[in-house]
């Protein structure tokens, strides 16, 4: 396999990168690549724009996704995105790695969703879901965050936490047709003892290694509703 | 009123800025005050980094939210970001108006997020929620998405949009404090008539002129919940 970790997180000695390191060792050691985007050590610009597009097809009003399909096709995508699609179409297996901001990823890794899964390769017209771009490869995310586990699911403090994932797993990566693993979530991070800390990078390792026996989230397929988007009957 | 509208679309000409305009026009008409943070007009910078800080409490190592707290008890944070925790202090209500990307935020608004939202003064120990540090002001979504209405909600094939604004609603504006307003929602935009537009700029009108009638989202109240966040008999 070709694994893509895909990391985002501003200090290089964190918790989130120890584990980022131990997908990299677990994996190699399996015999299977791995290419990393850090994308703080890279100095990733998160903000799309027309300046992505080495010539625009519509000069007097930017529509991003449009801009994206002409400029994928006619090759006038900025350099640093052509070089990330390149990483996404080698990878069989794509892996955020990243602490959970504001129930949510750093801007730096949403940017580079943005600019990264580009209309016309991702998805476009009827191509989404279990029809997306990125059909047979699988998707994973790997997140850290302060709260401790019962502060997360129905009628706890902050309700559940795959709503606050939704646009992660069902929004982004489900909907560009990725397979995607349950996530691998590392809780209480900033207050754990460093022997805690080295017991879940022995359960990440072991996580990882039985990737193959993880069921995959269920998402919606297309097969189940008609032209319009309406659930068949 | 005092009222902060936090924009980020990258086409000034957009509708998405359509919708900005009618709420500066309808909130001055009505003799409120606006200010507008109009983020791809201020280029502003969405990567949460140490260089956010003038000066580092704990050099070799950066905890970001702990830094934030130092910094801004020392007045030591990035001028960018004072300027803008500035203007949510003297908003009573602040706006987010933006196209939905990837069922979220565009990254220069999460990033906005990220480094304005300081641990310190929006949420820290047990002030989050209803004891959140921006208690009396309220906040709101202003979105446009290309989906249908009919696309969104249980059995519906992306799911309910509640779960995708979640990370907004309640992981960040009910989160430090902020009542909630229902969510202003402009669907389909690409796809419609000019016809149609305006008449959601004429609907968004009244819905504004409507604001103190409408209900608040409801999330956790603190009181539910004992010392250690879990849910109270």
């Amino acid at each position: 396999m070709n694994i893509l970790i895909v990391h985002a997180h501003p200090e290089p000695q964190s918790f989130t990168a120890a584990l980022k390191d131990t997908a990299r060792q677990t994996f190699e050691q399996q015999g299977h690549t791995v290419e990393i985007s850090d994308l703080y050590a890279m100095n990733f610009n998160p903000v799309a724009s027309k300046d992505d597009f080495s010539s625009l097809n519509q000069a007097d009003y930017l529509n991003y996704a449009l801009e994206q399909r002409h400029a994928f096709k006619q090759h006038h995508l900025a350099p640093d995105i052509q070089t990330e699609i390149e990483k996404v179409q080698r990878a069989d297996l794509v892996i955020l790695s990243f602490p959970l901001y504001w129930t949510s990823v750093p801007a730096i890794l949403k940017g580079w969703i943005d600019r990264v899964f580009v209309s016309g390769l991702f998805y476009g017209g009827k191509r989404f879901y279990n029809h997306g771009g990125m059909l047979g490869k699988k998707a994973m995310l790997c997140l850290t965050l302060g709260g401790r586990e019962h502060m997360f699911g129905e009628g706890a403090v902050h309700g559940p936490l795959e709503h606050y994932l939704s646009p992660l797993q069902r929004g982004t990566l489900a909907y560009v047709g990725f397979e995607v693993l349950p996530p691998y979530i590392a809780y209480h991070v900033p207050y754990i003892s460093q022997e805690d800390r080295q017991k879940i990078l022995v359960n990440f390792e072991q996580y990882l290694q039985g990737l193959d026996d993880l069921q995959p989230l269920a998402f919606a397929l297309l097969e189940n509703f008609d032209d319009r988007m309406n659930p068949l009957p």
